[in-house]
C-alpha cells in the first residue's frame, strides 16, 4: 500500500514551491506511516529550494519540522502505535552502526545521516522528501514521541530549532547559575533563550540592535547587551561560559570571543562557511577559549528535548500558515520578519493548483 | 643585599643583545634567589627583543626557560632550600586570588600574571628581567622543584616548550590510544611529539616538507603526514582528538580541521593573531569540532609535567651555546635552524664586553 501524497515542492532554483503529487514509499516492517499535521519552515528548507549551498536534486520537498499522527505502522514496530502524536526532524536514517551512530551522535554518522529532504534513502535509493506534504514514512528509530499537553503547532520548531540549541547547551553542561550568552533573535535565538533559561542559566542576549529588549526577557533573557556599544560589551568581558551564535551568515565574532569567559567556547549553529572577517585568535590562546560548531542533534538527544519541553511547557512562538502561503513566508523570512518560526498547518491544505 | 647581576638586554628593537649590568631586588621574605645555570631561548624572547608583538620596555632582559641552583631563600620559604635544583618559567607572580588562579590556571589569571621579563612587579613596580643573566629572584610559589637525573641543559625548555605542549595534552585528556597530531616541528613541535608519547597516544606529525621522517620517528612520531599531499591528507580524515598546532606564524588551518574526529578540538599553541586564510566553520560544525588556544600551564601543571619528565627521562634536544652567541642564535631561530631549542649555559658567560 504505498502512500499517494501531495506536498509543495521546488522544481528549480528559481520556481516559486507549487504543487506536487508524489509517492511515499510502501511501509517496510520498520516503518512508521505519519500524518502531517503541522510543518515548521526552516532557513534551511528555504536554501536547499533554491539550491544557495549546491546539491540540491529536484523536484525537492522541504520541511524537517514535523509533527504528524501515527496513520500505521510497519510489523516490526514497537516504538509508536497508529495514533500516537510522533515529530520527525532533520534526519530520517543513518547507518545505526558507526562510532557516531553508538554514541547517539546520528548526526555526525561517519558515513552521512539520511537528510529529511534532498537525501537518499539508505535502501531503495529513492530522493527523501520533506514534510510540506500530507504524508511522511519513517523507520521508526527516527519518529520522535510527542509529549502530551504541547501546543502542537508551536512543538514543531522544536524537531529543527529546539534541537540544534538544545543539543550544544547540553554538551557544553548548560545548568543551574550557568552563563550564557545567545547572538541573534530568530528561530534559533528565541529557542536557545527558552531552553537556556529552563535550565536554569542566566541567559544573555547579545543584540546588535535596540528594541528587543521586552520580547527577548519575556522569552527568557535576564539581559540584553548591545553588541556594537563598546562600554557594554567591555561590562561583559570574561563572562561567559558558553556563546550560542545562531546568525546564519558571515559576521564579525572578534567583538563576542573577549566576552568568554577563561575555558569559554563560542558554538557556531547558524553560519556554515568562511569566517570573515578573520578570527584573531589571540581571544582563543590568551583564555584557553574555544570556536566550535553544532550541527543538530542525536535522537535520543531530541527526544530527552522533546521530553523536557513537556514538562517546562516550552514550545516555539509560532506564526501558522497555509502551505499555499509558504512563497510569502520565504520572502518575509528573508527579511527576519517572523516572531519567531512560520509553521505550516497541513489542515488548512487545500491541495489546488 | 640586593644582587648586582650581569646579564645580555635588548636596548632597542632594532639593537643587538648586549652586556646589561643591573641589580635584583632585595629578596622578600617569601623569596628565592637562583644561580641561573641553563636559560633556554624561546622565539617570545626574540620578539619582545624586537618589540614585535609592541609593549617591550626597554631595555629588557629575555629568557623564561630557567635552571638554576638555589643560592638563598627569604626567611618564610618553605618548598626549596639552598642548593636545590630548580626551574622558572614564564611566570614568577600571580594574584593568587581570581578564579582562575584558584583552579591553578594562573596563566590565566584575571588580574594578569606576571611574566617573567617584560612585565611589573605586583610588590615593587620594577620591572622584570628574565633569564639571560647570572641570578634571578623569584617568589617560592612560582619556583618549580626539577627532578634529579635530568640534563639540566635539557630541562629548560620545558619550562616553556614543554608546558605549553603539556597542558593541552592534559586539558584534552590525551591517554593511552588517544589519537594526537603535531603540526610544526620546532622547539614546541618537538616536545608534543615527545610528551603525547609517553602519554601513550598514537603520535602523528603533519609536516609541509617531505625528509622529517627519521627525527620525528626518532622524537615519537608513529607516522608522517605530508600536508600538502591531498591523498595523504584524505587517509587520515576524521583521525584525530587533538591536534596540537606548534606553527608560530598565519597559516591555513582548513586542511586540517576534516582530519579532527567528531568532538575533536585544534589547539594552537603557537600564533596569535588575524587567522588567515579565514576558516571555513562548516568543519567545526559538521562534527562537533572545535578550535581552540592554549597559553603555557599553571604552576601546579608544570611541577606535574617536569616530575613526569623525570619519570620517563624526558629532555628537550638542544644545542647549547654562550649567552654571547646570542644574537647569532636568534638569527638561526628565525631560519628555523636549530634542533631544536638554543639554551644557554651561563658557565660559559664571560660577562665582558
Ligand atoms: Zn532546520
Ligand atoms: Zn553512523
Ligand atoms: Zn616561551
Ligand atoms: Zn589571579
Amino acid at each position: 500500500m504505498s502512500q499517494a501524497t501531495r506536498g509543495y515542492a521546488a522544481q528549480s532554483p528559481t520556481s516559486p514551491l507549487g504543487l506536487f503529487h508524489f509517492v511515499r514509499r510502501d511501509p517496510r516492517p520498520e516503518d512508521v506511516v505519519i500524518d502531517i499535521l503541522y510543518s515548521g519552515v526552516c532557513h534551511s528548507d528555504l536554501h536547499t529550494a533554491r539550491n544557495d549551498w549546491g546539491g540540491t536534486v529536484y523536484p525537492t520537498v522541504p520541511g524537517h519540522e514535523i509533527i504528524g499522527r501515527v496513520r500505521a505502522v510497519g510489523s516490526a514496530v514497537q516504538r509508536v502505535q497508529p495514533g500516537d502524536m510522533v515529530g520527525v526532524g532533520c534526519m530520517v536514517d543513518s547507518c545505526q552502526a558507526c562510532r557516531a551512530c553508538a554514541k547517539g551522535w546520528e548526526q555526525y554518522c561517519e558515513r552521512g545521516a539520511t537528510y529529511t529532504y534532498n537525501s537518499v534513502d539508505r535502501v531503495d535509493g529513492s530522493p527523501t522528501q520533506g514534510g510540506y506534504a500530507e504524508q511522511i514514512v519513517v523507520r521508526q528509530e527516527f519518529v520522535l514521541k510527542v509529549p502530551g499537553g504541547l501546543d502542537l503547532a508551536g512543538a514543531a520548531p522544536l524537531l529543527c530549532a529546539g534541537i540544534t540549541t538544545w543539543s550544544p547547551l547540553r554538551h557544553w553542561k548548560v545548568g543551574p547559575g550557568s552563563q550564557v550568552a545567545v547572538v541573534g533573535l530568530g528561530g534559533l535565538g528565541h529557542m536557545a533563550l527558552k531552553l537556556a533559561k529552563a535550565l536554569g542559566a542566566e541567559v544573555t542576549l547579545f543584540s546588535r540592535s535596540p528594541g528587543k529588549e521586552a520580547d527577548a526577557r519575556r522569552l527568557g533573557a535576564d539581559r540584553v547587551v548591545i553588541s556594537t556599544d563598546k562600554a557594554q560589551m567591555k561590562a561583559v568581558r570574561g563572562q561567559f561560559e558558553l556563546i550560542l551564535d545562531t546568525v546564519p551568515y558571515a559576521h564579525d565574532l572578534n567583538p563576542y570571543t573577549p566576552t568568554l569567559a577563561t575555558g569559554g567556547t563560542l558554538v557556531l549553529v547558524g553560519f556554515l562557511g568562511s569566517q570573515e572577517p578573520p578570527l584573531n585568535t589571540s581571544a582563543l590562546v590568551v583564555g584557553r577559549k574555544a570556536l566550535a560548531g553544532s550541527l543538530i542533534g542525536g535522537i535520543a538527544e531530541t527526544q530527552e528535548m522533546l521530553d523536557f519541553c513537556g514538562q517546562h511547557g516550552i514550545t516555539a512562538d509560532t506564526e501558522v500558515i497555509a502551505l499555499e502561503d509558504i512563497n510569502a513566508a520565504y520572502e518575509r523570512m528573508l527579511r527576519s520578519d517572523v516572531k519567531y518560526r512560520f509553521v505550516i498547518d497541513m489542515a488548512r491544505f487545500a491541495g489546488q493548483g
